[in-house]
């Protein structure tokens, strides 16, 4: 079976908004077994509206819209629909006595536009909206002779999570054909996405009922392997001996078969070997702490650091001698080794790590250019250094900077 | 006149891949005063794409297509919009040279493939790549005794870019009727989006001919105002009177009316001031630095400081007496003021700014719930210090915290 999802809502027609519910949606429908092969978005105008849901309808076996579904005069996808498909809204007095006691409990005098939330499509089932006022709609109909699903969410990405995971994910279980659905997700780190595909597309070429799909993020490659050929043990035999195959090829690059994060397995490895790590970030100015404290209970193995964007706070949090910084300046494998150092020396961690580079676009000159950048670790008796030159713009130059920084971690635990 | 957008690959359909193009492209078109109706995200299967094309055609004046331009057999682009408007595709000897070339260039055997990304629609202008192989293409055309645009551009994100503002956006101000089109954005910080609707509602909906679109993320509100009603001089007037009123509505909420983000004013504040900034995070874990280096230049007033996630650091590099932290606990007024006041005296930065709190999602406790944040400014003299309980996970409850310190500060300095 296959779907299209429609996106409700002007805002997603300007450059400042963006549909993302389609991401959530898209991956639960592929755990089903549902390919969506359309998504449209479409801005709060009946015709426009009702064409989408008249094309969606043409061309797709379910049909899910998101938003469209509140209290006021731009909210018209209960309305499209019932145009689109010729049948008939209904004020449901249940609904409408709900919203009054909903706006009751908090003391709040329900306008009248709220009622039109209780409009419902003839022969759909109410989905109950736990986070918000709208509720959605289930209904399964027949149009130009083909049954079809068309399924009415809000917009707000809370209300859609809850709403498709509580009261959708098991009926749609219960309609769509079961499938064979093998995935696994590979993560490595330091190489780019075209000497990835250089070295693996001549093995997963060859594994033609696997779909491979590579996505690259500053330093970052997730590698996405799905199977839905034959039955289910057979298609998951597939996936993983292709994984173990490219697992073998980029070897020293991957650093997880489960989908983690780099900060995951960084903290991971540090708690296996009962370390602690102390980071003392210039050029990454805090990015590296601040990914690694994205992960919760990080401060099992975390214990902190300091943002020397200064050279005055290179000495001070992270000891590094002013002679150091004079002889070598303040990028340079030196200063980067000193900062690993210091920081594990003040800090008392097992692990000291040191970034320091030129982030630009000021800064630069001929013999340090800006994107040049040194990241070293340290435990006190074997300090490691890395050099590296990246290219782009600020954030870029940062972002790979902090990658390579945790990579150098991750490599040195391994 | 108005545009369908249509994002071409099967990886768009996947969980793990947005268009993001569509943004850019929208922003380009909104100046021109060409609205986007539609957009549509299709794969590479050449029936449905044909299909997205067609109904692109049947219901707006220009069409753009993104992605499909390779050289692979999944590039279908070209061939869909052929079939579409049905006219043929003629292979341009010249581009093929061109393609030759620049494999040559590289000492790379071009393979027979790479040719078909020279077949050009009839009658189309040839838009050329500089920073790829795919070139483009322009064609005025007619469908259905209309007058129709079709664009094809390349997928990746710097190639669109390029070829559009470079080879498009005067061709097609050439062809758009000229449409009055003023805009103004203002920027809002700690306001919710309801709270903030709520006051500047009766002021907004008084003008009907401006667009007033509210986008929230975290904390950070941004206010689009946009006026195409009238003369041009006539519409800028109407937008920065109502940008004034909500201003003066919003008045300590607003921190920006020339859409800047919240770290540039803070670090534009401090350099007013001839101040220097340091900070002592526990909770946020380096957030606040990384926003603030992410701005370039904010070497200047930003000296660095301390990611204090263990109470030994917060000793270490702030100063914190540890009786004060064993009898108030590190997630306390006491502590956020201590972390301000000692990082400013040990950095001897003009301004110190403190942060603790407990982001979960675990360690909260009856009394000092998750959430539960302290972030406090201080100069030597005066300390403040502010309380806030924020819901949410644990990213929300960091991005929260962040905001809240750097909008602190903004008010400090104000």
């Amino acid at each position: 079976m296959n779907c299209e999802i429609i996106a409700v809502g002007s805002e997603l027609l300007t450059p400042y908004r963006q549909d993302t519910n389609s991401l959530f949606l898209t991956d639960r429908l592929l755990q089903l077994g549902v390919n969506v092969t359309f998504k449209t978005i479409v801005g709060d105008r009946l015709a426009n509206l009702a064409n989408a849901i008249r094309i969606a309808l043409g061309r797709t076996d379910i049909v899910i819209t998101m938003g469209g579904l509140g209290p006021t005069e731009d909210d018209l996808t209960r309305q499209a629909v019932a145009e689109a498909l010729g049948i008939r809204l209904r004020r449901n007095p249940d609904i409408v006595g709900a919203l009054y006691a909903r706006f009751a409990a908090r003391r709040i005098q329900m306008t009248d536009n709220n009622a039109r939330q209780a409009d419902v499509l003839d022969g759909s089932v109410i989905l109950e909206n736990g986070r918000g006022t709208a509720p959605g709609q289930w209904l399964d109909t027949v149009y130009g002779e083909h049954r079809k699903l068309v399924i009415l969410l809000p917009g707000p990405p809370t209300e859609v999570k809850a709403m498709f995971d509580e009261q959708c994910m098991d009926r749609l279980r219960a309609v769509v054909p079961k499938r064979t659905i093998a995935m696994r997700t590979l993560k490595a780190a330091m190489i780019g996405e075209s000497q990835a595909d250089a070295r693996i597309a001549p093995i997963y070429t060859k594994y033609k009922d696997v779909d491979t799909t590579i996505l690259a993020h500053t330093g970052d490659i997730t590698l996405n392997l799905i199977c839905s050929k034959g039955d289910q043990e057979t298609a998951q035999a597939r996936v993983d001996e292709l994984a173990g195959k490219i697992e073998e090829e980029l070897e020293e690059f991957i650093y997880s078969a489960q989908a983690e994060s780099l900060e995951q397995i960084v903290l991971y490895y540090l708690g296996m070997h009962a370390s602690t790590l102390a980071v003392a970030e210039s050029c990454t100015g805090g990015l590296v702490s601040q990914r690694l404290t994205s992960i919760s209970g990080s401060s099992r193995s975390f214990v902190g650091g300091a943002v020397v964007y200064s050279d005055e706070l290179k000495t001070l949090f992270a000891g590094v001698p002013p002679s150091v910084i004079e002889a070598n300046g303040a990028v340079s494998k030196e200063v980067a080794g000193a900062l690993a150092e210091g920081i594990r020396r003040k800090t008392s961690a097992t692990f000291g790590l040191g970034v320091t580079g030129i982030a630009g676009p000021g800064g630069g000159s001929e013999e340090k250019p800006v994107g040049l950048v040194y990241v070293a670790v340290s435990d006190g008796k074997q300090t490691d250094v890395v050099e590296r030159r990246f290219g782009g713009d600020r954030e870029h130059i940062r972002a790979w900077t902090s990658q390579l920084a945790l990579d150098l971690v991750r490599r040195r635990l391994k």
